[in-house]
């Protein structure tokens, strides 16, 4: 039995997070997520939408994944791969060899990534209408300003 | 074999769906459940972050859903409840009393939704930083104008 071991927040999952699950799940038979938890990324600085709880949640209702476990630190890894067997580290290719070092545990394997699908283009995409709103105030005050001044 | 099924359009999988669609499936065998396609989304004036592909293929992905057929009106559901021979109609309590009249063609199930959960309350809160910035100069904005009108 091949043993696959991944690492991510999974904050709003997309069909990007779905490719890469699913394209490890099919390198072997059991695929473990380490899902980061909040404090992990407040460490980190950054800041999920959802919970710990809710992400590990959603991830662990995907039929792709077996089991979920808690990512608490950056060093965690060689352990996690000990303690559960496991054959394969995968991880996105934003991460191309930064991990290297975990070769001499198991195999390590850079996924390339699902284009132009990413949490933070999403968070964008989901604020571009307030954007367009600012937009157009910050128009109308520079146009004011510009009334204040020849009135001067 | 108890079939159970379910619409919605499932925009930003969040934790109050995966309730429901567990709860769906806990009440029988096969849960299916109808994803509304973009067009029909466009009819009911809601726009989806995500395109039908990709919410369909994410609920798709849950252990708990064994079928996703397309939600395109109002009208398919008797069909559907005869084509797949359900046994339960299940959706959630904001629609209550809403689809009594399937009582003829299975059971009707109004479930409670989780509370605090929506997409429309997720939606808001994404937005709600960008929000805080527009209230801010718009109040500056306000302010200007009175400055400027009484200069006139």
């Amino acid at each position: 039995m091949k043993t696959i071991l991944t690492y991510g927040t999974f904050d709003l999952l997309h069909v990007g997070h779905l490719n890469m699950l699913e394209r490890l799940k099919s390198m072997g038979d059991k695929l473990i997520v380490g899902v980061s938890t909040d404090e992990f990324n407040q460490q980190k600085g950054k800041q999920s939408i959802f919970s710990f709880d809710e992400r590990a949640r959603i991830i662990n209702a995907l039929s792709c994944v077996d089991e979920v476990i808690p990512e608490k630190n950056w060093q965690q890894k060689p352990e996690d791969i000990h303690k559960y067997n496991v054959d394969i580290f995968g991880i996105g290719d934003d991460w191309q060899g930064k991990f290297d070092s975990l070769n001499e545990f198991c195999e390590v394997h850079y996924l390339s990534r699902t284009k132009d699908i990413s949490s933070t283009s999403l968070k964008q995409a989901l604020s571009n209408i307030d954007k367009e709103f600012i937009r157009q105030i910050k128009d109308n005050l520079d146009h004011m300003f510009t009334i204040v001044k020849a009135m001067e």
